[in-house]
């Protein structure tokens, strides 16, 4: 149970937290690698709240956005826990379905919309609450805290690796809580113990040195979009397996604990269908659950996909160039690089004569894979349970938080990903909420583990 | 030899025919079908000059612009030729690159520059002065005469179907002339006796009802990019051969005729190759030259394709739609209404579980196939050769042009597509021209053909 103080205190202060949020909310921080100075009045806002609990606190310079650090050191003898969250957000297209502005805060049916409510906004609410909750009603927090608020997560995190490698120092901590995650289910709370990674390419197919009329030209000059189709078409076979050759090479086999610990959960099959808006789960690899598939199973997805006439009516136009964006979600233990390096042999070999083609890496992350029995994960689900009600559940998550691989492999920090976003919280899409009620047990949570993890070290 | 009296005339009346011809090309007679009574002044000047010739005349009036339509009865033993043409003109985009203004006749190194200075104002115009030299300089034509002149040909002559089926006795004639095409190259005219066809499709495949997040809904929902891409990609083999079952039932092999006198054509694949700015020639199926492929073998073309994330960086989208925009060049005795049955099927047979497919018709239009023996392609020959000291060489053509397709099928009328367009015309670019010399002796062909055509007849 929360220290009374810090309780009465986030109750008796929803109104002014909530005004908080908003301003919060009003940044248009968007992870834009081509202007990092896009997100330094954000950064500097979250310094000065910071500075204001009496936290030594910076935004700190890197090759992209800042990095806002803060640190409150209590006593030598409590353990230190590192706080990570990102304060970038999404792009907001397609603008046009928002029913609300979102970048402005708007309270509707008990949910909270604007971009960013969750993902990740939202969750680094919860800490800079539960701060000042403890900072205000008990004078301090009952470990020792650090943060890390990151500000191009939503681009994976390009500057993030040479930041932490030159700040392993200022970032050494007991415990580390990635707050970037989602319950189970509404009501579940969950602690993930593993994240896919991610390769994220562009590719690009030229043929012609410009568009051409297919009348002309059809029959003779190769089109560059019919070979990028083609080539995107041959990156998975009847049973959705990915063909780049030795894509699964590396991927470690689901244990028979997890499958059976993930066979309790529940059929979810009907739930994701309506979640996601199909009939069907017909995507990922056949032999695998619905679960098991976006948790432990690798994937390659055509994200964008664009060349030649997109205009109203016909135009026969043999295009000059055909270009799409392709990632790929990656399972422990495949090494990026090596993925990396497979997929442009794959290109290579999937371009026709008359093509040129090009390939760029936009982003790589490893996936991650954490000790599940650490003490971190246990002051975290008995703080779930006494907010919330309700066990929480191990799971993996099928996303990548690149920094997460980054802390664990650079900074040798072991922690967990965790969170309070909600399934149907609409993240990365239009209309992206957080309900009201979840926002402020999210707080009560934070506030709560801080409490715990001190109890376990005692 | 053409009537010397005939000949003396558009010698002599060079400056007057220059200025008639300045006075329309000055029309800005776009063809917008949003606006069909832009060509309105156009037609109505053309109706004008035909009756102050003698003919009947008029303006008639379709769903799009008005169709000017014109007949000059000599005598019912003489046979009537049909007079094909538009005076529709394409945009003048991108302006800025005009050296003189499109709309003004501006004479430079040889060259009238104009919009339309070729296609096809100067191909019509050949025809007018012809018709006035014989009637001025000798009292009357050789053949009966009609000519039809559309106003909407560059935006695919979306209403003159259903007009040349409702005035379809009124174009009755022995033979047409399409004059709407080029020169074989600089120096040798071509008869063009087959164009292909063209069925225009859009293709959407739609997965979920939103996008989604590639590492929350990867693994388990279809992506419709991929499965567009695939099914884009399935449309050939590696030998370049549609895949669409029955694609290949009703196309007519080359004849061994063909095939001969386009290899005494000479190979152009290396012209061709500058032309279209590529290092090979890779499009199409194998066992064709390019020439073949080019004109006498259907093609299937994806001119358009988008979905998911466009913009700059990274955005780990599932996206809930992709769209293809996919056209075939069809060659005899291929049927659109067939094919689009075929390619139906075929996307339906390649839509996947959890995806929806939806194929929407934009154009159709059959193939044609004139008979090469015809008297009116012996009299073109004649005249062609006697014009311009050069054989004209009978070609086929690898582009629609939908009303040569329609006068066929509608109408009951065999002819043949000619012209004296030159390559170096930049017709549809800025600064489309026609060589001074080229058209004067237009004129002279035009007018010889119909002497010719009634030397046949006699």
């Amino acid at each position: 149970m929360l220290n009374p103080a810090v309780s009465t205190y986030l109750n008796s202060h929803w109104d002014d937290l909530f005004a908080s949020f908003a301003d919060l909310l009003r940044f248009e921080s968007l992870a834009d690698v081509k202007d990092p100075d896009g997100c330094s009045p954000c950064a500097q806002w979250l310094v000065d709240r910071l500075t204001a609990l009496g936290m030594q606190a910076e935004a700190v310079a890197s090759a992209g956005p800042p990095v806002v650090l803060g640190e409150l050191h209590v006593d030598d003898s409590l353990p230190t826990l590192l706080i990570y969250a990102h304060y970038d957000v999404q792009p907001v297209d397609p603008i046009e379905e928002w029913v609300s502005p979102p970048f402005e805060a708007t309270l509707r049916d008990g949910f909270i919309y604007a971009r960013g409510a969750t993902d990740d906004k939202g969750q680094l609410f919860c800490h800079l609450a539960a701060i000042e909750a403890w900072v205000r009603a008990a004078g301090k927090p009952p470990v020792n805290l650090k943060v890390c608020f990151e500000g191009e997560e939503e681009v994976g995190s390009p500057h993030m690796e040479a930041f932490l490698r030159e700040h392993r120092d200022r970032l050494a901590a007991d415990a580390l809580l990635v707050m970037d995650s989602s319950f189970h289910d509404l009501q579940t709370p969950a602690i993930t113990y593993a994240l896919r990674g991610l390769c994220f390419f562009e590719v690009v197919f030229t043929g012609p040195s410009a568009d051409l009329h297919s009348g002309i030209a059809g029959g003779a000059v190769r089109n560059p979009l019919n070979a990028l189709a083609a080539m995107v078409g041959r990156l998975h076979d009847e049973d959705g397996r990915v063909q780049i050759p030795g894509f699964y090479d590396d991927v470690l086999a689901l244990t028979d604990a997890e499958r059976s610990e993930w066979e309790q959960l529940g059929d979810d099959e009907a739930e994701l269908c309506q979640r996601f808006g199909v009939d069907v789960l017909a995507g990922g690899e056949s032999g695998y659950s619905a679960r098991e598939r976006r948790w432990a199973r690798p994937t390659c997805d055509c994200n964008g996909l664009w060349g030649g006439f997109t205009g109203a009516g016909s135009k026969t136009v043999l295009p000059a160039l055909a270009q799409a964006k392709i990632s790929m979600r990656l399972v422990s233990a495949q090494d990026p690089t090596k993925v990396a390096e497979a997929f442009r042999a794959f290109v290579a070999a999937n371009t026709p004569a008359g093509i040129t083609s090009e390939v760029k890496v936009n982003a790589m992350a490893a996936p991650v894979l954490f000790d599940r029995e650490q003490p971190a994960v246990a002051a975290a689900k008995r703080a779930f349970a006494d907010v919330f009600g309700r066990e929480a559940v191990l799971v993996r998550h099928g996303a990548s938080i690149p920094i997460t691989e980054v802390f664990q492999r650079v900074c040798g920090l072991d922690g967990l990903v965790s969170g309070i976003a909600q399934p149907d919280s609409q993240m990365h899409s239009p209309n992206e909420r957080i309900r009201v009620e979840q926002l402020r047990k999210g707080m009560v949570f934070a506030a709560l583990f801080y409490q715990e993890l001190a109890a376990d070290a005692t």
